[in-house]
Order: C-alpha cells, then sequence, then structure tokens
C-alpha cells in the first residue's frame, strides 16, 4: 500500500499558481487583491449523515467543494482556493482518483486551486472537510443582516429534486427509478452559483445559500435582519420533475428540502430588471417569490391567496425532540 | 436537546473583532494587512486515530487548535483567525462547553479568534476539523525547501515525551503513573510555538513543525531543499521526564516520537546568536541539533561519533505493510 505522502501526491498534489505556495509545505500561501477582504467557509461532511457510503465517489468530490463554493457565492465573494481534509477507513486508490477528478474539475472550472490539505485514516467513517477561500470587497458583500423592507425576495434556478432524490434513496419515498433518474443530478451534482454571487454583490442586499431548506434559510436571513417574509407558493419554480407528486411531498420539498445550493437573495424592486439581466449573464434563472415585511414571521400565500396552514420546517442537524 | 443553531451560539458565537464577520453568516470576513500573504493551514483529528475517546475535552479543544497554530509558527506567519467543524455523535453540553473552553482559552493567548464553523452529527466517531489564517510576508516565510548547506538545525524545546505519554495510554509501554504524570502535559497540552515562529521569520531559512517525529519531520526539509543532514545524538534536548528509560524507548521516543509540535528549522551558522536571542525573547529554549550536508541522506552520529545503525520512522497516516 503507498504511504500516506505518496497518496497525497498522486492525486492532490498539483503545480501551485503563480504566487501561491501550494501543497507540501506546513502552510499554503496565497495572495488577497488589494482592498479586498477574505471570505471564508468550512463544511464537514460524514457517510452515514451527509451522504450514502455507496455514492459515486467523483460526484462526492464535486460536491464536496460545490456546498463551500455555494457559501461564498451567497457571499457575492471570487474563489481564490481551497484546503481538504481527508479520513479515510482506507485507501483506495480507484476511489481516491475519482474523487479527486470529481473534486480538481469543479476547482478548476471556478479558479479555486487545491493548495494544502490533510489526509488521514478513519477507524470507521469517511470524513472531509472542505474550507474554501474568497475575495470580496467588504462594502459589497452580501450579509444575511442586510435585507431591506420592501425587498424582493428571489430564488435562483429551481426547487424540490434534491430533497425528492435524498428521500427516494433513503426509502421515505417509495421506489420510483423514473422518478430518481430525474431528480438525482441535483442531489449529487448541484452546480454553485458563483458567477451569479459575484454578480449581486452591490446590486442585491441579503444572501443565502439554500442547503438546509427554503423557510429554514430564509429565517436566517430575517432573524439577522430583524423582519419578516411573505412568499407566494404559486410563484415558486418547482423543478419540473416533481410533477406528478402528492401536493403534500412537493410542498415538503420546495419549502422544506435541503441540499439545494440555489441562492436566496433579496434586493430593491427598483433593481428588478438590473437583476433580471445579472442572472442572464451569469446564465442562471431568477425568480421573485415574495417580499420582505416589516412584520416580523414568514407567511406563504397558497393559490386563493391565503396563508397556508402549515409548513415544514427544515433540517436541523441536532433537532428538538 | 438544544437545536444545532443554539448549540453554536451558546459555545462557539463571541463578537467579532472590529474588521471582521464572525459566526453567522454564509462566510465570515477578514482582512489581511497590506502587503503580506494569507498562511493557511487544515487538519483533521478523528476519534480512535488522533485521541483517546476518554480524553479531557478542554485538552482536545487546546490541542485541536495547537497543532494548526503550530504550522502558523513553522511557517513564521502571525495568526488572523480560525474556522472549526464538529462531527458529534451526540450533543452533550458539558463537552462542548469544556472543548470550547480549551479551544477559546488557546485562541485568545494567540489572538486568533474563531471566525465561523460547522456543527453536525456523527453516525460514530467524533471528528473535528480546524483551519487557520495567518499574514506572512512572502518573502520572510519559513519554506520548507530554504534550507542551505552549512546551516545548523535547530529544535525548540524538549523531545520525546508526548510520546512516551502516547505509548503509556496506549499499553505499548508498562504503565508507570509516575511517568505518565511527567509526560501528560506535554501530549495533551502542546504550546504552539507561534512568536518564535514569527520571531525566526526574515531570520531563519527553512522549517517544519515536529508532528509526525523529529527524523520523518527534518526528511520533508531534506526533500524539498534537496540536502542531507547530519545530527549528533548526545545533543539532543531530551524531556528530563524520560531519564530512567531505556535507551532504545529513549530513542524511539526522541527520534521519531510524534505529537511534538516543536520547531525545527535551519538557520546560517552566522546568526547562532542572534537565533538565541530571538528565542529568549519569546521564552523558548531552542537547541542546534546538527547540520545540513550536500549529501543526501540523514546520518545521527552517537557519543562516540560513529552513525547510529538503525533509525525508528516516523508516524505515516498508511504505512507501507
Amino acid at each position: 500500500m503507498p504511504s500516506e505522502f505518496d497518496l497525497i501526491a498522486r492525486y492532490f498534489a498539483r503545480p501551485a499558481p503563480a504566487g501561491t505556495l501550494g501543497v507540501g509545505d506546513d502552510c499554503a500561501l496565497f495572495a488577497v487583491p488589494s482592498g479586498m477582504q477574505v471570505a471564508t467557509s468550512t463544511d464537514l461532511l460524514i457517510q452515514g449523515r451527509h451522504f450514502f457510503p455507496n455514492v459515486d465517489p467523483q460526484a462526492l468530490g464535486h460536491k464536496s467543494l460545490a456546498v463551500n463554493l455555494s457559501d461564498l457565492a451567497a457571499m457575492g465573494a471570487r474563489p481564490l482556493g481551497c484546503v481538504l481534509g481527508l479520513a479515510l477507513p482506507h485507501a483506495s486508490e480507484p476511489w481516491l482518483a475519482a474523487f479527486a477528478r470529481g473534486f480538481h474539475a469543479l476547482a478548476d472550472s471556478h479558479a479555486c486551486p487545491l493548495l494544502g490539505g490533510d489526509t488521514t485514516r478513519s477507524p470507521q467513517d469517511l470524513a472531509i472537510s472542505v474550507t474554501v477561500f474568497g475575495a470580496v470587497a467588504s462594502d459589497r458583500a452580501l450579509r444575511r443582516d442586510a435585507a431591506q423592507i420592501g425587498d424582493q425576495i428571489w430564488v435562483s434556478g429551481t426547487l424540490g429534486a434534491a430533497d425528492v432524490a435524498y428521500r427516494l434513496l433513503d426509502g421515505r419515498l417509495p421506489a420510483d427509478d423514473t422518478l430518481l433518474t430525474a431528480t438525482r443530478h441535483a442531489l449529487e451534482w448541484p452546480e454553485p452559483r458563483v458567477a451569479l454571487g459575484q454578480a449581486l454583490a452591490g446590486l442585491a442586499h441579503a444572501a443565502i445559500d439554500i442547503s438546509d431548506g427554503l423557510l429554514q434559510d430564509l429565517g436566517h436571513i430575517l432573524s439577522a435582519s430583524r423582519m419578516g417574509a411573505q412568499l407566494r407558493y404559486d410563484a415558486m419554480p418547482i423543478a419540473p420533475a416533481l410533477h406528478g407528486l402528492s401536493s403534500s411531498d412537493t410542498m415538503h420539498a420546495v419549502l422544506g428540502g435541503g441540499d439545494v445550493y440555489e441562492l436566496c437573495f433579496t434586493a430593491a424592486a427598483s433593481e428588478h430588471d438590473r437583476i433580471l439581466q445579472s442572472a442572464a449573464a451569469a446564465g442562471v434563472p431568477v425568480t421573485v417569490i415574495g417580499h420582505i415585511t416589516q412584520d416580523l414571521g414568514m407567511v406563504v400565500l397558497g393559490a386563493d391567496g391565503s396563508p397556508l396552514p402549515t409548513l415544514p420546517r427544515g433540517f436541523d442537524h441536532f433537532p428538538v425532540p
């Protein structure tokens, strides 16, 4: 079996970009553009909690970085680089090669080079930690506490597919191969909205990426901004693959489903057309789903204009019993 | 049981220092002093691999950050902040409170605030990821590839105590409560040499922190610098607690023992006195243990001046069978 250092060199060490010092020293070094702040986010993914043991390793490599790039996108930051920690129960070379392929492909497409890391053996579960770094001007960063009363609330892309795929794989929805085929890509290959996030910096007010569920994540913007929201359910951009599901399964997936990695953001109504233009330039559809209110709390109006009586909660890693 | 967000807020969220945005947004933001690069390092610690299940949580909080600060020290960087990922089998509040106390105390003593993180449930093992950020001028960073022929090789502090404690706890050394008491602090409460590292930046040539064992870690400097080393065993600063151990156990601990978190560095012989003064100012003893040679490979001379015949290997997470 090759040594730890051989494995790192073979699959993860690449020539460092100009101006950086990459894998192979105590620290990686990178430069930050003058006048910019560093934006950073970290995620720790655990087998059996965040992904299934039999997940395609190439997809897992992609998603491990994607969920972090999504946080940079939600801040309006431009990626600068990342570091990776891997704890493996055993060192399978085909697995590592596929994981590295998925990771590097997404890193390359967002100019976010892997600068360093830590590889170790895990007694039981596979664990993956990724930390990303980006650059953003502090007065343009999309903060959660920056929503304004009257702002339109937007989401990018479509909602619900990842949650349906997750519940099909988990057995909480009855087996349906056609539906799984139509939704699985959203769960395993989320596309972080990095270009959209940068286009919105300085234009939108508040933003968050939807990892735990639309209502829960929008709730973080509302708490931080000390405001409320009124949403219209019939305005939601529901993933076409969900057509045919029961209305309660659909509502659960759209309002409460996690793993979406689309952006939810707020912006002045006067910026409506500029938002549409920026999103078109970034190649991402965006949809207005409601507006920010002075009244605290969240209301979702049904098609008849009256509030929906019960709303699904988001995903909380330590749920209240 | 409190929710994930309650737990994070209670034990980890603190007011962000001026000029930063801390726990509670998609990303943390921090500024980098003009003209400096960002130095970053990440470690992923797994229960059963890097620490014993019954370890004191306050010590674990300390050590989780210490091993990363030690990497900043080995680069000569000044700490700017850190992020933390925690995957917990269950959310024990006393455990979290103690872990946070140990973590924050060390963070405070090095002005390295916790800026963000990720907390999640783990199905089985506790996993901890820490990423630190520091600032260093790129032409002063202590790189592994910067050793020069004729450089003196130095280590800070003393060697061997952590390895002896580890082997006592692991049962590979016979139980000895007196010896465990004398060595355990070195294993569980390592003191990262942050002030020494900054004092050496621009003065020493190459540096590394000793995590896997003196010979293995010095070997990384030699590989990167394409040089060799001659060491003198009787010059090694052996931890006083090891007095009374067999010579082979002592040699294993001193040359091959990991978890040391002292600095090994090289510097021109002409800087000998300035190194001593800088180390004294940083409050850390330092010792010359050998010198860099043009001949590749590593030789350790015994007291009689002849090379030691067998050398212990360092700790490799995926050992060759």
